[in-house]
């Protein structure tokens, strides 16, 4: 684990938007997939700046992780945020974005396989030690990307976004491990003392990102608040 | 996760031998740890007569991953039946020889990411769940390289090849993930129950083997014996 | 360059297809190009034996590299004679084959690297020079997959094989470079002179394997008599 | 190959710079090679401001591809210069550097090779066409590293560095190709009739630089300028 600490936000956002271009400006077809959120908002904002009507970076073709869908709406919560924090005013080829969505997800792996796998994958951390969606609680990690359908009671549950019954998808921790490089963001003091036990405690299955530890090419950059908790 | 059956322990030897030969053959310095025990007999018999005298392999590197040292012998355990099944009879240079003990340990990590990393690593699989020395009780996930001190009073304590207090040294799941390639070997119908838990049940410490599952290029080489309990 | 020296075609064909059983044991999408005529007949033999009903291949795809169209018939020469030695006995797939034709091969290079580019290639030696379908006279280091209109006075115009005019398609020296690992067998006394040509002789287009030199994994496997006039 | 066109000097050395930190800030042992001389004074610029005090780049080491000995000085015309434009103001340990000598050159194809191989290498492009030390009339395409003797007789030949019968030292043609990642960088209107030569043209020794366009994974930036007499 490589762990990159920066002065603020901006600052992680320029690093880690450098780190993608990195893979980007290669000579071969680029597989990324990248998180929705808050976390990557400045990154997208450069990395717009960069890609946008540039001929480039059509080797480059993105996959989203996780997907919850909404009712009478033709794409989920994260494709859409996706869409507009960053396909969009970057004027992604529909050709090179390929949606994850609760239809087709067990074709994923075997799709990102076919298409020689993930090259880079940019996540973020949730406040409860999520990655993805591998949600405390419904997380095991020998998984592949798979259904989950909400109960109403995971601790996690959130009524302003889901309803119970409803069904989620996610690649899980087997299929992230064979992504060549992670890219792990996170900001923000409230996050401090997650970053510490995900990064520096035990890996254990109620904080699914800990098994980050584990993969061979992980890339860490936080923010002077975030690392704030960090044993030296 | 790859898994090759293979009808009886002569076969897994063969085709294991072949993957290995794979390996070697490239035009690149190659990095191996290979397993001591009974299990890769066969694979090694059959690697000597492709690697004796022959001027083809020089660019392979060896190291062990585990060492329990034997009082007043320079060398430990499993870098002696190495060099008893496989170095000697192959005539491998000593420069090509990278013995882990109990003194140089911490350093394994940082050696190994300076000769390029480990390519491949051939590891045979414990009855009671352990590869390398990651044993039921002092395995945590989250280890790299480290030295475990025997207490007398875990399960595997075997005291025809340890004594209380006597200190041992694996490199650990962190360290594993690492390597490129994972072959994972093991025949007999006594293990068969043990290749179903850490295949195909959950990722446990209890069986630390559990954890391979997660490595993102793993193959497992069977005889119909082992493979005999693993669900279709 | 990696350059092994095995006794006979035999043993040329043994090491070989042990190389190639080494990738195609990874736990991965494995994409092949391999070589018809009659220098790899020992090899597919010996893989026909290993791959035929087993379930451990199917990850493997397959492409020709060149082919020669034939009038009136479905097929090219190459792919035909793919068929006959290895793709028919060994039961593979359609969907795991991926013909080169004079009809898509401008499409090669972009669905090669779609697909995560070729993890192997095995290729054989022309007595003068030509590897793939790059002959002497029309081989152009700089060339990507590319059409040959026939004209009827190159040295190695064949009428039994060509007609004036006839249009072959090879994946040119720009194409192979982007091969992982390029293994090129050659056997027979025939071919030592050549050999020693296009390995420890000058890179030129008059003998186009002699490009091979710069490919940074070539491992060559050759019979004794094809190598007795290299230097040591 | 894939290349980059930003508007001018300073937007090519900020995407250069950026590729070289994807590369820098990947969990492993990275070993680039980096190009002296005018072109890349801004990439180090932006370069150092980010690495100098910085915990975060500690696992980069550093070798210079081509060296001139000066008379009566410790170290030669690349280290130099490389130490005054980059490793000095970056703060870069000694035991990160790796500098190649008349004295060791002969070594250092296999220094690179134990070290697991160089991740990138930054170069420029000669106005004869030259890269690294390959310079027209000394280059042949199937040299690892090696020395020149200057006669004084060559196009290049300038006394205001050189001396007749000084021995100079390059990595080769073979040796850029077992670099896993290329980067080259041009600027200016003077060079951009040689960029056409080399990257749209033949593959020849009289343009060294030309055989770059074999390489794997090659990434071209260019300013404006340099780019002018691109074909489209």
């Amino acid at each position: 684990m490589k762990i990159i600490i920066e002065k603020d936000f901006d600052a992680m956002s320029e690093t880690t938007k450098n780190i993608l271009l990195g893979h980007m400006s290669q000579d071969k077809r680029v597989n990324l997939s990248i998180t929705a959120g808050n976390t990557p908002v400045g990154v997208y904002q450069r990395l717009v700046e960069v890609v946008k009507d540039s001929p480039n970076y059509g080797n480059v073709h993105y996959y989203n992780f996780d997907e919850i869908p909404v009712p009478d709406q033709a794409e989920g919560v994260t494709i859409t945020d996706l869409r507009k924090l960053y396909l969009n005013p970057a004027n992604i080829a529909s050709e090179n974005i390929h949606p994850l969505t609760v239809e087709n997800y067990t074709e994923q792996d075997q799709r990102l396989a076919f298409a020689g796998g993930l090259d880079a994958m940019l996540i973020g951390l949730g406040g409860d030690g999520h990655f993805c969606g591998n949600m405390p609680v419904t997380t095991k990690f020998e998984n592949y990307t798979y259904k989950v359908k909400v109960r109403g009671d995971e601790p996690w549950f959130d009524p302003t976004m889901m309803e119970v019954g409803m069904e989620c998808v996610t690649m899980g921790p087997a299929s992230v491990m064979k992504v060549k490089h992670l890219i792990l963001i996170v900001n923000g003091e409230k996050k401090a003392e997650m970053v510490k036990n995900v990064l520096q405690g035990p890996v254990t299955e109620a904080y699914p990102a800990s098994i980050l530890q584990l993969h061979p090419n992980l890339t860490v950059v936080l923010d002077e608040a975030a690392a704030s908790q960090l044993a030296k």
